[in-house]
């Protein structure tokens, strides 16, 4: 008997959602314990998404039950509640190298599994997804499969997700939206729906008091000539969500408690026949199961390695330097402070952006927008007009999301709007949908913005406080994790607009680093002065536009070669920014950066290595360059 | 007397909002009646918007009657509902150069006017804004002064509305929201909202109903008891609108008759001071008080100079080169005729994008997905999951909306979906928010993505033909207007992916173009040999990516200078892409492109001139480039 046997006997049989037509409702209880027990034991172990996982564990289980994947199809928004599905669909074994480098992956993935239906690791695409699905069915005539999208709460405040409810109800496409309702997006969940839902939730008066009215009703004569039209008036009134969805053409059925098994499998089989759209609320709790990550459930959404027993993570800080997005956080504190016009807003990224901090201080001057970067931009456009200093903090990922604002709304307005790029280049664990490799490429063609990044801490210190006193839209970008640990300057300074640093005068070559190509490039100058027997140049690019082009065009007449380095994709970013400026200059450029193809998951330090975003990789290749015959001669 | 004067006597008047106080009702009402005719009077001159402001003109003199811009903000959603509110803040002077080069723009800008509080041209973030000057009024104290956002209910399809409708009532923002629906996005309004409000609006027996049954109430002894409770609910049922915004923590004040200018008013004096978000629904008719405008909707949307008299347009399709639009259409319909598996998409712009000849030949086949594109693009890769083939055609500058389930959806799950990128480069008399010149610098970056633009219109159907056959996302651009006249293919060809097609092969200059920069380098070539003695070579490079590499560095070797053409930024589009290919090649290039600033409206042609993509100017840059020395040595 294998281990896996010995700790989960029942789910170590399931092969696939087919052998859960074998177990019998008691099994199917006791199924959810150890599911939610693997999912305990695997993400102490590796980190992950641990309270969505575990607040779905007797949805996942319903709907294995009662559906055919992957015939019929179950579609996960965003995917990280999805570990259950997983361990249904015949990957217990290799759960435990979850987001490991080259192991399972923290969301759901087409090539992992015939019945992960779609990909995913952003918000709010599900219902769309469903639609799509759901006209191909029609078109093929399979109409008897379900479609059937989980979306949580957080994720409907996604206008995508309400773009999405919008079409199915005017096609009356015949699928069913699970609204996974427990309360938070990432961060406790905000606006208005999530509002409402909470009062539905908490406020026992209200069903107490809808009862009382539907009883006295019925006792008045001639009420009954109103029949049923009354009760779905009074209905919509009490439950309000239904209401909404109601009223985008969907059916509603609910609350129902989504930790009780059967309740959910009943309302499974109620809504199944149904041919057209269906919403099903549940209620849920994120962490269900395990008192730490219901007890915080911020902090235990992206968890990292922890101690089953006590929920404490197990790495403690370990004194080394703050992260960025700490340094961040606290720096706009401290510009806050010294400026009323500052103003921070993030988009249900409170803790991840370090926007608490902020929040923590200045509570009425900080906005958690939801999942929701268009309005959250366009939002501090409408600040900035009236003459406040908005500063956005996204990930690099998901700004992707406010790309058409920050043209239409910021840049031709010229509005003086700052965009904090935190999660810049490759993340590590969560994968291709979350690396911000593509942010210098959609932003740098784009008129009148100020890009920037900083070499280390104590830079980006300094650059928020100089995209502060610029009159236009900016945007800088720092990656994941710890700085460099460097002091933090006392009192921040203005960084001269477009200028480079050069932190080396050598010759041969000039090493250019932008952002953490900067922080790498001065890593790398000893091992390339030891191949080349003279010591580089060292560049820190600080600003990509606008270009430093008088240092640029120097660095090419004194130099036999440049390079250039970045964690960004290879097509469009700083390395781009250089040749452009140097088009008409006869000489030779290497660009080090994330190569053309999706990158997967892992340890931020295993991916750089993958794409030889090492010291070591940047002297090898550079002293290569330097070697060999410029490309004209292969060629010509 | 001018002839201003004499044409509108009251209109000419009127020099700024501040002066509607001293007209009497009756005046006003005449007031509209000149408003609407110097609408229809300029645009029959100038083409514009004509339907979507015709229909506002009540609402526009009731507000500025009610209000006091700017110190009260008038937000305009898209901005092209708003030739009224132009001609009532001192712009009826310089109304007739509307859309015209160094003329009055189409939408409305601030730098045009304090009554522009903000830009706009694509849809849906009015509500953001609103929310966003609502906080900056709480933060300074100015609490007493309106924001009032104008929505049309093809704008409220848009996901961006609802993440501001949901936050500002989360805030209890004080803000305004006037719907005003009048069925269309731009083509007929699409999705569920849309059709409940269409319900609202056609069916006089739900007021009825709603009548008798209020009434019947009131008679029923002891239905007092449960009193506005109950009103509330029956309120809420019947209006089913006024459900989901109510929903949203919105009050809802409507429908109103919004051609009654006193309705209007009254409702606009209502809501005044409360102090809450308000909701006013009003029912208008595109198009109002012109019948050509009221008949034909979309057509008249954005209308071509007409004659007033007929609402014909002035100059008929001479008989030249169809539209890029209509080739694609009808190429479209060609495929799908040939392939069950392909589907059309089209985010409210079916006559727009030439999608309406499918929506003719194959209506079950042809979605439009309201103005929507981000659930246009995620919808579509879920019909890609179940083997359709679905062609997506967005105008360049709105496909920026749908970066995000580009990257996310269709490249990093390697979907079959093809993104027909109409309306390409420089537009024209739309301007800054609609020229689309940034495509090829947020696509490039992204893995996998076949990246291509046509020379000509029979190429255009091979480029479609083509991405039928590539297993992955593909997107092709083309221009907005007329083809250059060549015969299109009987049957479509297969084009080599990743080829560029040498037009002509020359010394010492080869011009490479891409899509339109190749028709145009073909048309500098006689202008390039003429100065240069010496015939060019040159190139239709067709790809972006993968770009033709081996030919990029043959050309390199055989000429003294390259020159790449194209409608695009100049940062990080097709010149970069080859200048990022011969990076390790010592040689001098010269990008001819669009250049890094926001360019304003007027005929393309103007445009064109203005940036130099003119065979004169390729002609002129090319051999002042050949004749000065390299860079390095202005440097040096």
């Amino acid at each position: 008997m294998t281990e896996l046997a010995e700790r989960y006997p029942l789910l170590s049989g399931i092969q696939g959602p087919s052998d859960l037509g074998d177990l019998s409702d008691e099994d199917l209880e006791s199924l959810c314990e150890e599911v939610r027990q693997a999912i305990i034991d695997t993400v102490a172990q590796t980190g992950g998404h641990l309270g969505a996982s575990l607040g779905t564990v007797e949805l996942t289980v319903a709907l294995h039950a009662e559906l055919e994947s992957p015939r019929d199809r179950i579609l996960w928004d965003v995917g990280h509640q999805a570990y259950g599905h997983k361990l249904l669909t015949g990957r217990l074994e290799g759960f435990d190298t979850l987001r490991q480098y080259g192991g399972t992956s923290g969301f759901l993935r087409r090539v992992e599994s015939e019945h992960d239906v779609m990909g995913a690791g952003h918000a709010s695409t599900s219902i769309s997804y469903a639609v799509g699905l759901a006209e191909a069915q029609r078109h093929s005539g399979q109409d008897d499969s379900q479609v059937v999208a989980v979306i949580g709460d957080g994720a409907l405040t996604g206008g995508m997700a309400y773009e999405g409810l919008n079409q199915a109800g005017a096609l009356g496409s015949p699928i069913k939206v699970i609204l996974n309702d427990n309360g938070f997006s990432i961060s406790q969940n905000v606006g208005a729906l999530s509002r409402m839902f909470q009062r539905v939730r908490v406020d026992p008066t209200l069903t107490k008091y809808r009862e009382d009215l539907e009883r006295n009703l019925s006792r008045i004569p001639g009420a009954t000539g109103i029949g049923s039209t009354l009760r779905d008036a009074i209905k919509s009134q009490w439950f309000e969500p239904g209401a909404l969805f109601e009223a985008l053409g969907f059916a509603y059925v609910g609350p129902v408690d989504g930790h009780d098994l059967k309740a959910v499998r009943n309302a499974l089989r109620a809504v199944k026949d149904m041919d057209r759209p269906v919403l099903v609320h549940l209620h849920t709790v994120k962490g269900k199961g395990y008192a730490p990550a219901e007890a915080h459930g911020e902090a235990m959404h992206g968890a990292t390695p922890f101690s089953v027993e006590s929920g404490q993570a197990k790495k403690k800080s370990s004194g080394g330097p703050p992260a960025y997005t700490e340094v961040f956080g606290k720096a706009l504190v401290a510009e806050a402070e010294r400026d009323p016009r500052v103003v921070g807003v993030t988009a249900a990224m409170l803790k991840g952006t370090g926007m608490q901090h902020m929040m923590d201080r200045f509570p009425d001057r900080t906005y958690d927008v939801g999942i929701a970067e268009q309005h959250g931009a366009v939002f501090a456009c409408g600040l900035a007009i009236a003459g406040y200093r908005p500063v956005v903090a996204i990930y690099s990922t998901f700004l992707q999301r406010a790309f058409d604002p920050i043209v239409h709304d910021a840049a031709i307005q010229e509005l003086p709007v700052i965009f904090a790029i935190d999660r810049g280049g490759l993340v590590g664990d969560d994968g291709p949908t979350h690396h911000g490799v593509f942010d210098l490429a959609y932003l740098r063609g784009v008129p009148g913005m100020t890009i920037m990044a900083p070499k280390d801490e104590a830079e980006l210190v300094n650059m928020l406080h100089t995209a502060l006193r610029i009159d236009g839209p900016v945007a800088f970008r720092y990656p994941r994790g710890a700085g460099v640990g460097v002091d933090l300057p006392e009192r921040p300074e203005v960084l001269p607009i477009g200028k480079a640093e050069v932190l080396e005068t050598g010759q041969r070559v000039a090493l250019i680093g932008y952002g953490f190509g900067a922080t790498l490039a001065a890593q790398s100058a000893d091992l390339v002065a030891d191949g080349l027997g003279a010591r580089p140049t060292v560049v820190n690019a600080r600003f990509c536009k606008p270009i430093d082009a008088h240092l640029m065009r120097q660095l090419a007449a004194r130099h036999d070669l440049l390079v250039t380095i970045e964690d960004h994709v290879e097509h469009g970013g700083f390395g781009s920014a250089v040749l452009e400026e140097l088009e008409d200059v006869p000489g030779r450029l290497l660009r080090i950066a994330v190569p053309d193809r999706f990158i997967d998951h892992g340890k931020r330090e295993l991916l750089l290595e993958e794409v030889g975003l090492t010291p070591e990789s940047v002297a090898e290749r550079t002293i290569g360059a330097l070697e060999a015959p410029a490309g004209i001669m292969r060629t010509g």
